[in-house]
């Protein structure tokens, strides 16, 4: 599937207003089913859709082991990704994040309490050098957005090497298919950091607890909440990598400078 | 609630590495029930609350009208969301955006399909000048984003005015705030415009549709779904408005150059 199609639009510059065909990022709807029952429609680019469909999967608690899919098929044309599991909790297939039932207002930090097996024991030491040379490589393989300005990006990173980059119109589903690819490439991601262009929010840091990844790097900030998740779980993130400045929020120490 | 905090970083800069309190912006979960019916969690920026629950039910299909809200409750502590309405159909509860039980991979282009109701007939003629002039203003009064970089705004503009203005670390919160706040204080969308500093994506087009709002402006790009939703319910988008630059992508007539 190609990620971008061209449009007529009406272009408007000083005194002039010209109808040119422009580059437009495709939003496209993906629904995925488990076993012939529906899980979720992703809005997505529509590209790495397997990688998605895993990821999407993993972070979410539908799939455990790359040795449960039994079969993956994908309909390009009705949007339909059909995964077969050899195991799969019926249960699971209505819920949210968030499960009721608990005290209410404690929910949430049930989640993140419900996260503390996946707290990271993983320590890397990451060079300032090599985190500036990723980050500009990372930056200059962002072409997508450069040209449509509606994507993100996300890459796995390691020493001071991109292993695997995904764009999406999505923060999440970038990180699902960087995170898809790796589980059906059998990374291990106790050494590997996470790159991503965009914030850093507590959905984005679970993402990144359940696959015990002990790093986030972005270009961008991280939130109060996503921090505390980080804090507790013990993972590290840096945030506003621009030039040579970057801001450490968690994990001083596993920086060399 | 504020909305920012100081946190103790590391920042590193050329050959210095200095721990400094540093601004972060804050993401808060809030649960939100109707009739003690737990509906969702939403993470946002704890400011307006009131307006982003109302937005978000009158944009998800759970309130139709504001006579119909019989008592909103913040419990700030907790993060909860009390709603009582007069009229509530419990059978929503459970439910996501996509339903299931239709013809497979025609899930999305259902819901498109059901929102034809919501077919904008307002016609409004903007002018160019207004556009650039509400632009400058919104760019200025994005405080929050400046000195902390993690957060979207969104608006409600009239001629060349910006009537009212949200924040939020998430594109969609920031919009419902932006709609609730205009349920709740009666507000006429059919000569209004929307202005938004993050993607048009489908979801976001989707929101302007319910609301029968008759264009949005944005300071980014539009996918090719909301192009195509906006297309079939006649809502005008422009994008990538930068200084005296901009981009229309549907209704071109209706910009006066």
């Amino acid at each position: 599937m190609k990620e971008k199609t061209k449009l007529e639009i009406l272009k408007v510059d000083k005194d002039e207003a010209i109808i040119k065909h422009d580059d437009i990022i495709i939003e496209k709807p993906y629904t995925i089913f488990i076993n012939e029952i529906e899980i979720r429609t992703l809005l997505c680019t529509p590209k790495s859709i397997k990688y998605l469909a895993v990821g999407f999967l993993f972070t979410e608690g539908f799939l455990n082991l790359k040795t449960d899919i039994k079969k993956i098929n994908i309909d390009e044309n009705e949007g339909i990704v059909s995964v077969e599991l050899i195991k799969f909790n019926h249960n699971l297939s209505g819920r949210r994040t968030m499960t009721s039932g608990c005290r209410k207002g404690t929910l949430f930090y049930n989640v993140i309490d419900s996260l503390k097996s996946n707290k990271n024991h993983n320590e890397i030491l990451l060079n300032r050098n090599n985190i500036i040379e990723t980050m500009i490589a990372f930056n200059e393989q962002s072409m997508l957005f450069k040209e449509t300005g509606g994507v993100h990006s996300c890459a796995l990173g390691y020493k001071k090497k991109i292993i695997r980059f995904e764009e999406d119109i999505g923060r999440h589903n970038a990180m699902d298919k960087i995170i898809g690819w790796s589980i059906l490439n059998d990374i291990n991601f106790k050494d590997k950091y996470i790159l991503t262009s965009g914030r850093v929010s507590s959905e984005i840091i679970i993402k990144v607890a359940k696959c015990s990844i002990p790093v986030i790097i972005s270009r961008s900030a991280p939130t109060s909440l996503s921090i505390q998740i980080a804090e507790k779980l013990n993972i590290m993130i840096i945030g506003f990598v621009r030039g040579r400045k970057m801001n450490i929020y968690t994990k001083y120490d596993n920086l060399i400078i």
